[in-house]
């Protein structure tokens, strides 16, 4: 359908270019730069009047450039007529500030939404969420696959399957995500059950479920500083695990993520490529599974009206 | 008033606090911080429930950091119960995306109004903007703070007044301005007129205007390159203007503008603290008129319901 342009902006053209290729798309023609003053600049250099525009961005770091690319295009693209914009977002940046923990914060997931939705998109397609709830602070459609399905595909092609394989969330609120990938693994769950004795005292990391003697493979939507799970797996190893393996959709590793990850117990990380890794961030624990095909999958469907959800299915057999 | 509450976030801390001084409070307790990851995080230390809170914030360079600390601010004291949210913003960035001058251009300068109304800013304090048609991009009050009589208090008390002098308006978009000064120091004023004679040849400066013999006072809203101001320069002189001086109420001053000001026929340059002048772009040829009273009376005023306008004539007697 030529009336369906993927554009990509900056945060991440490598995952852009896979998913224009399974969507069976050439990239649109634009480019995104800075003025001298560090303003952004916009060109669009191909009419997209009357298109259904499907636009990829990551808000991941330098997260407010990135954010604001992607409003100045939103905003750009509507007064040039595109008849509708959906916004294929991989990370979804300031997702953890999405409530008030403390009095007086900001809930900046919102506001994304919010300018989101005022500068111009029609919709929303994303992928695993810190918070399902950010869903509801949209009044446009959102669309939210998991990687849960794809990192599966992943463990049982290198043998990690079953009962001698146990699936461990690092915390409660990652118990969905850890059971979905369990289902997949035909493998049980534990879970990390994190407790400070009192104030200024350092976390206690009490295991709920029994690893003992078993492979353990801690699964969590994002790793930022990558502390929670390197201490998970220094407590697996010590009740017994015999080996730690890692995974996680977004691999935000930001200060000193890497290496802790490289000084810890924790055998192989698996990655998505929902944020682009820098060259100086790639280590031989590393590896990536690419989101590429099931977002331009999900691409096609919604512009066929078709449901998306059968993708978590396909994904998995 | 209890109720006045004036706070700074980042961009501009040595302004926020003369306007504080000049207004007689002392600035709110918050701070504005990053995540590892690069994400912005605010804390604000004092209850602000029912207050009128003035938040001081230039979008200047990096403008992106400026912009999202400034949305994520309002959004805080939107939550926190704020009575009112009024954005005193002395240098307002994207202002010169203010119009499709191309096919499928973005206008910034609207995005930007709209993502501040989205957050709840519920009034705008500003000064001199690119162009004065942005205050229409606004649903709320915008009041609309100049700078010229500021700057002719600073030429008057330097003995640039009267016949001697001409004032320079460096394209025809900045006439209204140049007038207002030259009323002030009761001169006549000169516009340059910039033609490209064909495609790739480069720009004339024609002169409209005597300037022969004359001191010249070249005044822009913005420098940012300073190319438009040096080229004036050195016509000016060409002409047989016995000496250039320069003005403008917001040194965006970025890339080669330094060098080339230093380089210039230009032997001073009077600007605002609109924008804060970074330690490596301070000059001998440049010196500096805060605006810090003039912003801190108009906060007054508004909070007292009192018309803001007679400022713009108190500041020239
Ligand atoms: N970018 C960030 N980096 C670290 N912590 C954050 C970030 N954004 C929000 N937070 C904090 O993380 C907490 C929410 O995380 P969670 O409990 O995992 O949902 C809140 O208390 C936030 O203040
Ligand atoms: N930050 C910027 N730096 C340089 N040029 C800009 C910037 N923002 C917008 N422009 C361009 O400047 C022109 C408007 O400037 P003006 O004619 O002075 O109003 C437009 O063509 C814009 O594309």
């Amino acid at each position: 359908d030529p009336k369906l342009k993927i554009f990509s902006l900056n945060s991440n053209k490598p995952l852009a270019q896979k998913i224009a290729d399974a969507v069976g798309v050439e990239l649109g023609k634009s480019e995104v730069r800075k003025f001298s003053d560090g303003e952004i600049q916009i060109n669009i250099e191909q009419s997209i009047r009357g298109s259904h525009v499907y636009l990829i961005q990551s808000t991941s770091n330098p997260v407010n450039d990135h954010l604001m690319e992607l409003l100045i295009m939103i905003d750009a693209l509507k007064r040039a007529s595109a008849q509708t914009i959906n916004i294929v977002m991989p990370y979804y940046g300031y997702a953890r500030q999405d409530r008030k923990a403390r009095s007086r914060e900001p809930i900046t997931s919102k506001l994304v939404a919010d300018m989101l939705e005022t500068a111009g998109a029609t919709r929303l397609l994303t992928l695993d969420l810190h918070a399902a709830q950010i869903q509801g602070f949209f009044d446009i459609p959102v669309d939210h696959l998991m990687a849960a399905p794809l990192l599966a595909n992943y463990f049982i092609d290198h043998g990690y399957e079953g009962d001698d394989v146990v699936v461990v969330s690092p915390d409660h609120g990652g118990v969905t995500r850890a059971r979905k990938l369990a289902e997949n693994l035909k493998s049980p769950i534990a879970i990390i059950d994190k407790r400070r004795p009192k104030a200024n005292v350092a976390e206690v990391m009490n295991i709920i479920g029994e690893v003992k003697g078993k492979k353990c493979v801690i699964i969590d939507d994002m790793i930022d500083t990558a502390g929670t799970i390197t201490l998970a797996a220094e407590a697996l190893k010590e009740k017994g695990a015999t080996e730690v393996v890692a995974c996680c959709t977004h691999p935000v590793l930001s200060g000193p993520a890497i290496d802790r990850i490289n000084n810890s117990s924790i055998e192989k990380l698996i990655i998505t490529d929902s944020i682009l890794l820098p060259e100086e961030k790639k280590s031989d624990k590393i590896e990536t599974v690419s989101v590429g095909e099931l977002m331009g999958d999900a691409i096609k469907r919604i512009h066929e009206n078709k449901p998306v959800s059968p993708l978590f299915e396909k994904n998995v057999n």
